[in-house]
């Protein structure tokens, strides 16, 4: 009756970190593992077999080839180049542009109700281009985008203030990464306004935490090499969310057509991808923000088409 | 190392379909089952224990005293007689006033944590009341109040917009019953302001909807007697919110000073019941009506005291 | 992606337990209401929407014809008189007979993937029946049987011996009711014969808790009228077992070709129903009295079927 | 009202993939991480954070000392260096006896009521020498032992035959490692005996699926350097076990005061840690094989503990 498919293409940390919270939470009936490195895709499907095993999980696990990973009914591409010492960033996003194309190139013809869920960064450039290289409907190609940032910043609040980070809705929103815009203006706790709902005593010092938030990643690939766990446990959720067609609101990078690219706006998500836009209603200074980053984006988006 | 104890009082439909969602969802480790009526509560206790066996429950049953009830975590008051034919409202609730205040006075010295949570309606006439007798600090009685209606009202609306419930602050308040308020002017779709998260094409007919919102619950009863699962399962959430120490936003009952009675309004639920009230930015006339009733209720309650 | 219906003809107090704990438990995307009192049909509908909006569960209610409860993955009969006073075990049963004849010619023909779960009593004699009426393959008629015996039985004793019932293997078999029979020589705690896995101190008086097991449904409806509750949750852990395909063993009545009837013996549960007998070695005595059981309830059959 | 912590002393990649799985289940409240490379610890606490603000777990992540350890309900010991290249066993284990020493002496004295849990390997020897060096009661002081074995065989077997996992009971016992014995003598399925519940068509060559079985985790560092999801899995089963005061049958490795050490058989877990053994019935080479490898091990400890 139920048969839910998920591929993972690229099993390093974060591929692995997500392959290993699906299977913990039973998101997929089968997870497919795609990896050009074919001795760690096999040690990771006995590795997360065997936690399948340990848990009594539903969801089995096995190798599969990049055309199978078309057919399933998401695709995760976590698959990219380290950054490497030495390499600039534009070094870096051509690396991984390569990469993503390649791998879209391989897939192609997708299922065509499939959702393909960009994660590897440059995460909005990516997700551009994944888009129009895979033929799919605008609603079905997403990017992890802000999402993590968003559950942090939330987290962060959440701990600061005693109310759980469900009941606040507070967004990071546009492209990801430097920068990358906090929604303060339209915070709520409860549907509450945060400007009503917080008292004198909730003392917020809002761009401390901004930065804060904008910067942890950097933070935790310092201290440790890698950021799997936050990354994974986030692409575990978005698949929940689309599987069991939930319709919850999530900031999810997606195509924007006035601006021609793809970065994060909050949506309705469902088995569909994206089944609506919600339209926030930001500050003058938010909204600049996120379209002067947005029309930066587009034009490297340009460069990159133009030098093929 | 974790040991939590609910005791409902008072075990016919709605403590017992209250008792059942609790056991399914291992919310708490020992349920106490209270009820002067020993045979039905011996047989809720067997069939009850059948359910906890069955779904390999975490949840033990038992039967148990109200001195013994009174020293849980939490105390759920259910008891209280049907509305007869030909029984006035005041008839029923002097009635259902009398059963409260010696189920009260029987549990009375509460465990100085505990939370009382106060279903029997009319409901919060019986919460101003509990607060009053069972002398515990006012954060700690409560009342389910508006949570039903709320949490109905937002599935009736997910369900004609295609949004999750999850996704949508909309809160009933105030005295729950013919006189309580739709919160329209403060609801929000993923933290956005409902009239600007909603297209054209989202027709709402926000009074209708308030009225079937609020109508529902008498039409469950002259269909069948009785509305034990939509009460019972919030009795189950609450219980949930409390002991897992949640801090989410919900309407619940519970005293305002100002007004001098219990009634709904948005707080923060943890495991000492109400951690912090949320200020909810009404409009005037919600304001207005919220205050009149409660100033209704208020008269009713005084009467009541001097009547004693 | 997922998309699993499940039916349930009949919504007096055993229906409407067994539809609480599919919607607490998210079990089915869609759950069917079949009830021929259209009045209290709705009621259940709107009662159990509730917890569907109070659990945010992933389960819709609605109401539906026969017709529809034909076509989905699992139709639950819960239809059937209650035993009246003064009525014999015999006019009680032809009274259920021509209730789920009825019933099962409405929905005729099914889906054919269709699991048709009968729990109406006298539940192995309704179960042959239904078998021969809806045309269905053997592997896909299934009645409740010893579930809840078993489950009981397991519960009381690990409280007991302070063994999880998870960890026992113990099963009920045989034709339910007063010939039931406890498999006590095939018992086992983790694996182990329980002959070698008891200690000394564990003293266990099997013919008390056998009897005590076997009475306790009629215990409880003395108390209080009925036994929704434990056979609700049974019909959910069926109803789960089957849509997740999860191939764990249980005693379910189902078609014994040798015997010419449905009684309950242990089987793996999937999608398809029955995927899988599983031969239990029993002792001779308790092999002779499930046979003995079966060769009445055979002879039962064939007098009902020879006065049509 | 409830309140449990873990504590995870080394955070390396099998301490991580535990912390990650207890924060996506929710399994604590309170997770603690010790580690003596600070850095690494930051940013693992880091990462595990936004896991859990994520994924709206319950369970908080913070740094912490030895001491503080020492106090939580749970600790469990992943601590150890890698086998390097050109590194004995013997070198390895002393390597790891050295740290594992270091770490029980920073935690003395324990809260007396803790549960102490060995990952790291070699496991037998390194729980009997942490009951030894703990004073903790031998029941408070469990190895992870040939758990993951016995998961793992389950499943891979449940595969085979179409039958969950969750209803079979095969056990691999003995010393971890190279002389750990399945002891199919005693399996069942659905609590029979495998030999009768199998039928002809389910051939099931035994050798070959132990020993599949025994070099799974080699193959998988062979492929990827680490086997950190399968125990990371593990190690959240049985501190849910233990936490939630299951009482459900694991093998675990324990104290055997007849061989003076600590290895696997099966045991009742629950929140005192073993709470009762199950003596399972062996055949004669099976009992000879554990017995040998039990003395071997014993014989080492010995050596240990004089060379000090």
């Amino acid at each position: 009756m139920l048969g839910s498919r998920i591929a993972i293409v690229g099993v390093g940390q974060v591929g692995a970190a997500a392959a290993y919270a699906i299977i913990l939470g039973s998101i997929a009936t089968e997870l497919l593992l795609v990896d050009d490195n074919v001795s760690l895709r096999d040690g990771q499907v006995c590795d997360l077999s065997d936690v399948a095993y340990s848990c009594n999980s539903r969801t089995r696990v096995r190798a599969a080839s990049h055309h199978e990973a078309g057919q399933c009914d998401i695709i995760v591409i976590t698959a990219g180049s380290r950054h490497t010492i030495g390499q600039t960033n534009l070094e870096y996003a051509y690396r991984n542009i390569s990469i993503v194309k390649t791998i879209v190139d391989a897939m192609t013809p997708f299922k065509s109700d499939a959702v393909l869920l960009v994660v590897s960064n440059p995460v909005d450039l990516l997700t551009s281009l994944a888009l129009q290289l895979s033929k799919l409907p605008p609603s079905q190609v997403l990017g992890s985008g802000t999402y993590l940032d968003s559950m942090r910043i939330r987290g962060m609040l959440a701990d600061k203030i005693g109310v759980a980070a469900k009941s606040i809705d507070l967004f990071v929103l546009g492209v990801q990464g430097e920068s990358q815009v906090t929604a303060w203006s339209a915070a709520t706790i409860g549907g509450v306004p945060i400007n009503e709902s917080l008292s004198k005593e909730d003392v917020i010092n809002r761009s401390d935490l901004s930065n804060e938030c904008k910067h942890r990643s950097q933070s935790i690939v310092r201290a440790k090499g890698a950021t799997p766990f936050g990354i994974g446990s986030v692409v575990s959720s978005i698949c929940c969310a689309i599987i069991q067609d939930k319709g919850t609101v999530h900031p999810i990078s997606h195509f924007q057509p006035t601006l021609g690219c793809c970065f994060s706006l909050p949506v309705v998500l469902g088995k569909k991808g994206v089944t609506r836009k919600v339209q926030m209603p930001l500050s003058f200074e938010e909204d600049a923000q996120i379209t002067d980053s947005a029309t930066a984006l587009k034009a490297m988006i340009d460069q990159v088409n133009n030098s093929n």
